[in-house]
């Protein structure tokens, strides 16, 4: 008797992932799709919901759709205003904007979040908010989310984010093993060098100023033979992340973090993260639709 | 009667210069030619020299052929092994690699250099040490090189070099600006847009640790409207020169520093060091032909 009430969407650059909740918030079923906002051709994004999850509008007339992510950004659906930090789930609730479409659909999209760092630097993000507000942290948490630009946010009561950094390394990682001249001398696709990376690291904790100097390192090392062509992938991997583990960890004077996310990413932000003397705990799984089943029953679209 | 004398060669990555050089040092006549080392096809290097300079060997056959840069690479016309740190033009006579060509021909390859900085970070040039030796600089310089590797180099007597370092600050920034998300935004080919190269030459200096975060910046400006499309390319180059001051001008401790080079590159550079409180001075130009000239005189190449 566990009836669907929700439909959410994990909507992003890439991807569209789609969950049914039933009215214990719980996932009923999930589906995905390559109709992230940049995968959709001629902004028909309404067409790539139908394609995706039409059968469930129809079967379950009652259900409420959410979604987060670069959906409600200027390249997406609606734009979405942003909401200034600290913001949590109940400050979200208060500013979704509603998208009508089909026959008497409404799509609520959950806002992103802004914050003013030092000197003024705006930050923004969209999707991993609501990812944070379903992850059960605990309370004033220091969470990372890796990814191609990962995220540092920092939390308060009632799971209110009060900052966060995003950090371009995995689009870094890409550009200089992809376009620029470090890439020339590796060889992709082996297995993970553990010593490589852990070397990468190491510098890259020591001299995290010093970061367009250390990077030709990687160079170096291939063209004198210090490390093998197959090692240097993960060499200048753990350059780049030890880096970041420098920057934002002082700035974070955090002893303790969360990691959020899976895969082979998260595991090497974890390696770094204990070689710079933070503790590392791991969130649970499918944060994205219990934040999105928060901000649902907060607004009231769902009972709680 | 300045019978010419010496053909010096400054032959790079992407162009080969050719001086000519009389008895006495000065240049008589200058050409250069598309033909650097990665633009040579099939490695025909006699070729391309024959093709620029054949009638320079043919008029003056008892001129000698001296050559630094990319060519002495493992990619070039012949290895030329690198010479260890202290050191200047007195041990590069002595490790010169002659390569015969032609009708009894020499071509003597000047040795890059190579150190070791913190850590065991190996460090290389190629060509820049020639610069260096013809720049007529003060004992004790502290010099950087701006291009798409800077080099910054610390110089003791008799114009050897101590050590150096390598800043990939403008390969970052051809790649961010090419083939990442932060060019996206950008338009390019405006004028120079002082206020925005200077607010990314503060950031860069405040923030060197986090550069990787700071670079996201560049991005918020254009979402949020802080800068123009037309901006942000100066407002990115400003950042990564200013975090490469930070960081080189730290391990330096330089207040006084002298540039080499010249064009726009090098006016931002100085442009960022007066920012970061350290004095600039000019060195003078033909520098490669004038430290060409002094290692083929301390290797009894040509009478001094």
């Amino acid at each position: 008797m566990n009836r669907p009430t929700l439909i959410a969407l994990d909507w992003g650059t890439s991807n569209l992932r789609a969950s049914l909740l039933g009215a214990d918030g719980r996932v009923l079923d999930t589906r995905s799709a390559a109709a992230g906002v940049m995968a959709v051709p001629e902004r028909r994004f309404e067409h790539a919901l139908q394609s995706l999850i039409g059968d469930w509008l129809t079967q379950h007339p009652g259900c409420t759709c959410i979604a987060s992510g670069m959906i409600g950004s200027r390249q997406g659906w609606t734009e979405a205003p942003y909401l200034e930090c600290p913001a949590g789930p109940q400050q979200a609730a208060r500013q979704l904007t509603a998208v009508p479409f089909g026959a008497g659909h409404r799509l609520h999209i959950v806002p992103g979040l802004r914050c003013v760092g030092r000197d003024g630097q705006v930050d923004v993000m969209r999707g991993e908010e609501t990812q944070l507000w379903g992850a059960g942290l605990e309370p004033d948490a220091c969470c990372v989310l890796p990814g191609t630009h990962s995220k540092w946010a920092w939390l308060g009561p009632d799971d209110r984010v009060l900052r966060f950094q995003t950090w371009m390394t995995g689009e870094l990682y890409a550009l200089l093993t992809q376009h620029g001249i470090l890439g020339r001398l590796m060889d992709f696709g082996g297995a993970f060098d553990a010593a490589a990376f852990d070397h990468g690291v190491q510098l890259g904790l020591r001299h995290p100023a010093e970061l367009p100097h250390t990077l030709f390192a990687v160079r170096t090392a291939g063209l004198t033979g210090q490390r093998s062509a197959a090692a240097l992938p993960d060499f200048l991997s753990g350059l780049l992340i030890g880096a970041e583990m420098a920057g934002a960890a002082r700035d974070a004077g955090a002893t303790r973090v969360t990691l959020l996310g899976d895969g082979a990413l998260c595991d090497r932000y974890a390696r770094a993260l204990q070689a710079a003397g933070v503790a590392v705990q791991r969130a649970a799984a499918q944060a994205t639709p219990r934040g999105q089943w928060r901000v649902a029953q907060a607004a009231g679209l769902v009972q709680g």
